[in-house]
């Protein structure tokens, strides 16, 4: 009982965090809630953690991944569309122009998800993903795009939960893209993911019901979107809340406003050899208005370059 | 060792129903499919059940609970609506005449909710749905209305998740109606609550963030939205569905397609003493083509009268 005892007090729950103010701040808040003892203490129901995804529990330079998987499917659908050969953003796509792709900004993505992304069942869909993750692969570190999970982040979701924290993402992505996955690399269920989705139907389909999903935009869970799909799919304000942009900040706003103690987190991208080095000037996971809250309000900040030991997985020993 | 496992074997994780083949059909299937040697096992992840709730878990006459909390808040707030006084539905609810009222059906009904329901934020909502509970009596029981909830389906509940499947609510009521009070009630926390939902929007309100719940409509949990509502939230088709109506009947119909040995129950109100007994003509909770298509399917129908020992946990001895 003793050696065992030793064991546990003296493991790392987060050992490829560098030790620091940082891996402190999450270390000290987490024990003192989980402390029954103490006057901060956060009763088991009410410890929701909410992840952002991209950018935060996997990489999303150069491009985020779900932009790859809109453009390999608009490829393998383009001999059904051949006014695509004409049609922008279409166009740009097929022609691999990404410089003309992105002057369409967040309009095009959502015109090429919109039009990649539905007319099938929701079966066939995660099928589709499913064979994409086992097939496509990250251009600058030619690894299955699962696999640019962050490491040290993994660790901090199973600490989280090994402290009785519902943990949960929280992501602009498409969530019927998400789901299909985060169960095997995050450790979290198929209902633990709120996301952006569109619009589906009921098909009972002479006695073999299926779920269509339509070219049709139901939710958008970024900016004022996240505190709305918290409370939409939740029902509880987080007393942990991590995100990378300022599409996460007002999600670190509305935690932060819970009456209990609560932790906000923001991922900052400075390493600019190991990942990538970006944020106030970024196209993609700007981070400029969040950061200068979290200075002003003492929200931690993780320094990817100098808090973390490794990045992804595969780089372990 | 040898008396705890006697008595684990020997004790009845629903004594409040009859024996018969009701209980031994739902017990064959919880044993069967979480038996690892079992050809007809299925994965803890998978293992996701949905419940309805009114008429399902509790009761729903003489109306819809959520209707006598709806009137009682358009009478508190009638006095800033003079205009209410000469405008239906809000007229036949200020007369107390519940007959007029229940001539605008269903799109009344939606009136009130909204007018009702909306205006504050989730948490001053949460707040009044709370008071409520702790005040309102049922006019028949003299009770507060989340005591009228059948305590056979708390056992079947409880027996479920001792089981390791996941239980969740999916019901036409309001989600954040029933969020306050289901997680002490049934066991069953606030995000695996799937229901009708009104818009929300954040406001930052100065630093002190909050959800406002507006006037307009956002989701119908109910016939086919029910299914949809299950892959919005839960994202995964379930294994075992229980609802009491025609507007359960697509949620029972897609947990058959499941892939996966699946099992649909049918909660049939026949008891018109302990409780109420309605179904192909009623006007709440009208079960006519569904009962038609569980007889025909076999799935299993609880005859409310003669499968269960007791109503309500108040009658517990
Ligand atoms: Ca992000
Ligand atoms: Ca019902």
């Amino acid at each position: 009982n003793v050696t065992i005892e030793t064991e546990v007090t003296e493991s790392d729950p987060l050992p490829s965090w560098n030790e620091g103010a940082t891996k402190s701040a999450i270390m000290d808040f987490v024990s003192d809630v989980s402390n029954s003892e103490s006057q901060n203490f956060i009763p088991i129901a009410d410890r929701i953690a909410t992840f952002d995804n991209d950018g935060n529990l996997w990489s999303e330079q150069p491009a985020y991944f779900q932009l790859f998987f809109a453009i390999e499917r608009v490829k393998a659908l383009a001999s059904e569309h051949p006014e695509w050969q004409t049609t922008q953003p279409f166009k740009s796509v097929l022609e691999d122009d990404m410089k003309t792709l992105a002057s369409f900004g967040e309009h095009g993505l959502l015109e090429l998800v919109m039009a990649s992304h539905s007319g099938m069942t929701t079966e066939e869909f995660e099928q589709i993903v499913t064979d994409w993750l086992a097939t496509a692969k990250h251009p600058r570190f030619d690894k299955p795009y699962n696999e640019l999970v962050y490491q040290p982040m993994l660790e901090l979701l199973d600490y989280l939960r090994a402290n009785d924290f519902k943990t949960f993402i929280v992501s602009g992505g498409g969530i019927e893209f998400m789901r299909p996955w985060v169960n095997e690399v995050y450790g979290i269920p198929t209902d633990q993911v709120v996301g952006s989705s569109i619009a589906t139907e009921f098909d009972y389909n002479n006695g073999n019901p299926v779920i269509r999903r339509l070219p049709k935009l139901d939710f958008i869970d970024d900016k004022e979107g996240k505190p709305i799909g918290i409370n939409k799919y939740i029902g509880k304000k987080p007393v942990f809340a991590s995100g990378n942009s300022d599409g996460d900040l007002q999600m670190l706003q509305y935690t932060d406003s819970n009456s209990y103690p609560s932790f906000q987190l923001y991922l900052h991208h400075t390493d600019s050899v190991r990942e990538w080095a970006y944020d106030r000037d970024s196209h993609i996971g700007k981070l400029d208005k969040g950061l200068d809250e979290a200075n002003e309000k003492g929200w931690t900040i993780i320094d990817m370059k100098n808090d973390w030991k490794v990045i992804y997985p595969f780089q372990l020993n």
